[in-house]
């Protein structure tokens, strides 16, 4: 049981399994590296050898990976970049027998993306290394959930009472899935908005009309279309735009204080029209850049510091 | 001869050439990191400039390329990860050229995996950059060879009379052929069994059963099924496994002193039933970490610590 | 326009625009990294937290990306190698929108290799990121026009006066196009030659024979015969080494205090003799190490030190 307790501190697998006091937690932290990107050597006293994490994308991410490798290197850890696709004897190993390895060569965390939703719950409390979720599947993407919160925290200072409409594909997003989550537990409302075909089930009170979530919301978090997972044939992005994109005529109808989230990479005309990602009510490069801070705090957790 | 000697003693290309002594400055080196594992600020004087080392694997090795990744980290050393099969341009360029190329950019070391067994010994004269064998043809294994030896010698104080039972493709495996040469040089004797055809010639009076392996060595090495050189059609793992796999019913038979080891990757319920890679027997992991360590004093070798 | 001024210090894009005092200054600090290579520690306070740099190559290029990657460590920085090639969600991005991120996420500069000519200058006003021209098309080379420009004030001590000979493909060479621009801001003297196809129009006063190239230079600049771009039919190495290739004939044809250099990779026996490579004329490994030191130089520049 002690064990188990240890890793569950240590582990990040889903904002549904952590109270609102440990995702306050992280916040802090993050908000302090957010504050502070620069004060690493003070915060690292250099007789501690610095931990070893390793990045295990096993679907691809640029973004989220490279997000994690700047906020490693931050912290003075050592990052191993495993990409499982050009490993060829590895290809049949388990995900336990690899985390298993790593722990041996003195690995202490392992940063996950995969396809396989619930892969990362039964495997951590069999290895001592601890798991960061990057992204599984269609559940959970935690981290990108916390450094939306964080970033909705900052700007409005509380998330208690805010109205947040996410627009698009609901039903598959790990995005949406960890917004919804972590804001429900710190009492936000959340609006959703998109194709019908996109809405997810069980979450249908939420649901309303595009204008409803433009002209209410004080946070407008669009989503990403993910267009490898739609065939040209079916998909028909002007169309998208029209329908849902934040266009220039919707943002005119926002309210004077609410700002614009896309956890990115962006489809410029798309879920966006071009010039709206650097308008001054945009907090998508904001998002990337408390990204890298509240994954040190995420890291630094992972390592037991 | 001068020059000779001063390369001798910094690549490390193939045990066979190792006299008894050179090797037990590197177990002894090596057992250092293992019992010290974040030792490195007090072992690095800070106004010593970081080496550089490089990975230059011609076949695909995650674990050993990690391994030897890891150990230049805990060194402190910097890493280039250089993967000929991405580099179009270089595609034309012999080895001897990379390495001339890395030695003028200040690079000390170049640990290297190729298909060709003889390469490295004609090379390694003619570059001042250091060689480090990381797997040649079925040749040598040394870096492999050397952690297996320490992990014997760490578990039985000594390996002078030890009788290691090598189970496997002995023939195309030059972890066998490394641990072979190496064992000999430490008074060790060692058994071979697997399939005929894999049994290699000029060993013949080592050659046994597998019975007559497990039950009388103190060590089964057990070595991995290459099933990338063996189509479906040929290769019955099933059949592998009840004619030479470690088995419950060949553990049972084991010593009671007696150990498991395998060089990793395994594959469960191929060489060996899969509850028994975490079994209390198993020195599995500790070869993981042992090779963690005694990389570390082969990179420190090569630079010339 | 202060914003402009600050971005044009810190940028590397075209030596074209570059005063000749702009570039002694990188020739100075490049040399005295030639002179110091381990002199980092000295450099750098420890109290400034390390920069973070990204390689971003949309084409390949293993020695140049490695070169700066080498550059960097040495300095201290840290190294993200972005590869384009692998990023599947990535592929739609903008090089802006790409440039945009790694800004959010705290990089200083970025070294990109691309085949539009044209993008970084266009770019480089928009974004905060340094951008360093690692080779845009058949445009320029500069960190390469740099540190050949290094190797020869090494070597000869001035600059101005030299008479330079360049040969080879000289119309679709960035390598070229550098060193003609920055040699004449130096006051040398250039001459081409090579296969009338691959003589550049507009500079055809300066296009001579192969052999009144070899007699009268201080300077025989080889340029790589780029094989990839040239279909195995049209093209034949051996005339191509018998009619422009420096032969050991045309070597001894060389003035006694004439050199050679080349950018490698060098093909062998195609542009020059094999043996001649290492020969005591030849500067091609100096030219290797000098690219280090001048990408240190470089570096140190485009995060404003």
């Amino acid at each position: 049981m002690i064990q188990l307790t240890r890793k569950m501190r240590k582990d990040l697998i889903l904002l549904k399994d952590l109270s609102r006091e440990e995702i306050e937690a992280i916040l802090d932290r993050g908000e302090y590296w957010a504050d502070n990107p620069n004060s690493r050597l003070s915060a690292s006293p250099r007789n501690v050898d610095n931990p070893i994490v390793t990045n295990l994308f096993f679907e691809p991410s640029t973004r989220t990976r490279f997000s994690f490798e700047v906020a490693a290197q931050k912290l003075g850890y050592h990052v191993l970049n495993f990409d499982p696709k050009s490993s060829s004897t590895e290809k049949g190993e388990t995900l336990y027998d690899t985390l298993k390895t790593f722990e041996a060569m003195g690995v202490s965390a392992a940063i996950i993306r995969t396809s396989e939703e619930n892969i990362l719950q039964e495997i951590s409390d069999k290895v001592s290394v601890s798991v960061i979720n990057a992204g599984a599947g269609a559940n959970e993407h935690p981290s990108q959930g916390l450094l939306d919160l964080l970033t909705m925290r900052q700007y409005f200072s509380n998330i208690q009472g805010l109205k947040v409409a996410i627009v698009g594909d609901i039903k598959h997003s790990r995005v949406a899935n960890s917004n919804i989550i972590a804001l429900e537990k710190f009492g936000a409302s959340v609006l959703l908005t998109g194709p019908k075909e996109w809405m997810p089930s069980g979450l249908e009170t939420q649901v309303c009309s595009i204008d409803e979530a433009i002209l209410s919301a004080d946070v407008i978090m669009l989503l990403r279309v993910q267009r490898e997972r739609h065939s040209a044939k079916v998909f028909d992005s002007e169309k998208y735009f029209q329908d849902f994109g934040l266009t220039r005529a919707r943002y005119a109808m926002m309210q004077k204080h609410a700002v614009i989230m896309h956890p990115a990479p962006f489809n410029r005309g798309v879920e966006i029209d071009g010039d709206l990602v650097e308008s001054p009510r945009s907090l998508i490069y904001k998002q990337i850049s408390n990204g890298v801070a509240i994954r040190m705090a995420i890291l630094e957790r992972s390592v037991g510091l």
